[in-house]
């Protein structure tokens, strides 16, 4: 049995579905994150990083996102979610998905959580205006660029497309209309289409 | 033939080093920063990101450190720099590099590369002076964390170390003293004892 730490709105989502998808056996812990959970003594001991998601294995915790991606991919072979015998492609969704932590998912961090780079009020405000136009540019390149349609990789659905649609959710909130990228509004759509898809969010809203 | 865009300074030192250690048939292209060449029309063919490091492989050009180090250590397996037979050590290497690409590097970019997140001179110079402690928390987590000893994963040498070593060597740039973190210090130590290290830098600097 696996378990995934996780919270609302976040990052988790990804991985949340990417269990579900797998068909693994797994259960779910919610933190809140209003109430600072993911800073408490208890949950420090599972991942120091005061983050989300973390999965806890037979073997022990894994944290950062492009990892468990991977690891669940692996794990559960029959579910074909990386495409584990193509070495470059293999290096595509992980460049893909190495983007959206390091860089996408940075951008969106600036709004909410400036904290972590600057002490200075002012500084984080700033850096809270800019967001709109950096989760642009950084979703201008994934339309031209990286999104080769219909999925992420081509015909090969994989987890870099649970990963981008959970960071396409959070356009909405940085003032970013996402029908500037045809290419990842259709993605959107039939993502919030797929049944494994509304039973996670239902499940993780419940 | 795999061919490594790199500049001097960067984190693309991770990538040469590995592909050095791998036994690769490799070159190297040095894009000069201080003259912008990664923003050239030219390069922007190559990685439309306009950064570095970028691979040209055969069957195209892969970004981004994290896929690079895996990819290598997949195309040359009997180098053994990743633990590709055992999903959860594979995991733990990707966790690792994960953790140095959207957390440790994007610390140390607050201080050089703060006009990514804001226009504003002030709130850049904030940033900046914030980046000592944000770098010292990151490798205070990895000393009590994360390096097993005596590498990243324990006995088993793997990418991660040759990451490790590449952003270390940015600490005393960041005004962060690396003597702070014993075990990061030994780690450091010996991999710059190595041949394939000092090889690859006197290429790097020549």
């Amino acid at each position: 049995m696996l378990t995934l730490y996780y919270a609302p709105g976040t990052c988790a989502l990804a991985s949340h579905l990417a269990l579900e998808y797998a068909g693994a056996p797994y259960e779910t812990v919610r933190l809140n994150f209003k109430e600072q959970q993911q800073r408490s003594a208890e949950y420090l001991k599972i991942n120091p990083k005061g983050r989300v998601p973390a999965l806890v294995t037979e073997r022990g915790v894994l944290t950062e996102t492009p990892a468990l991606l991977q690891y669940i991919a692996q794990s559960f072979p029959q579910a074909k979610l990386a495409p584990r015998e193509d070495a470059f492609l293999l290096a595509k969704m992980n460049e893909f998905n190495s983007y959206l932590c390091s860089t996408v998912h940075v951008n969106h961090a600036h709004g909410g959580r400036a904290a972590r780079w600057t002490d200075d009020a002012a500084a984080m405000e700033t850096m809270k205006q800019k967001v709109p136009q950096t989760m642009g540019e950084a979703f201008a390149l994934i339309e031209s660029q990286m999104l080769q349609g219909p999925w992420v990789l081509g015909e090969r659905f994989s987890t870099s497309d649970l990963y981008l649609y959970t960071l396409t959710r959070w356009l909405q909130g940085d003032s970013v209309d996402v029908n500037r990228f045809p290419k990842v509004a259709d993605h959107f759509q039939r993502m919030n289409a797929q049944p494994q898809v509304q039973k996670v969010l239902a499940a993780q809203q419940g």
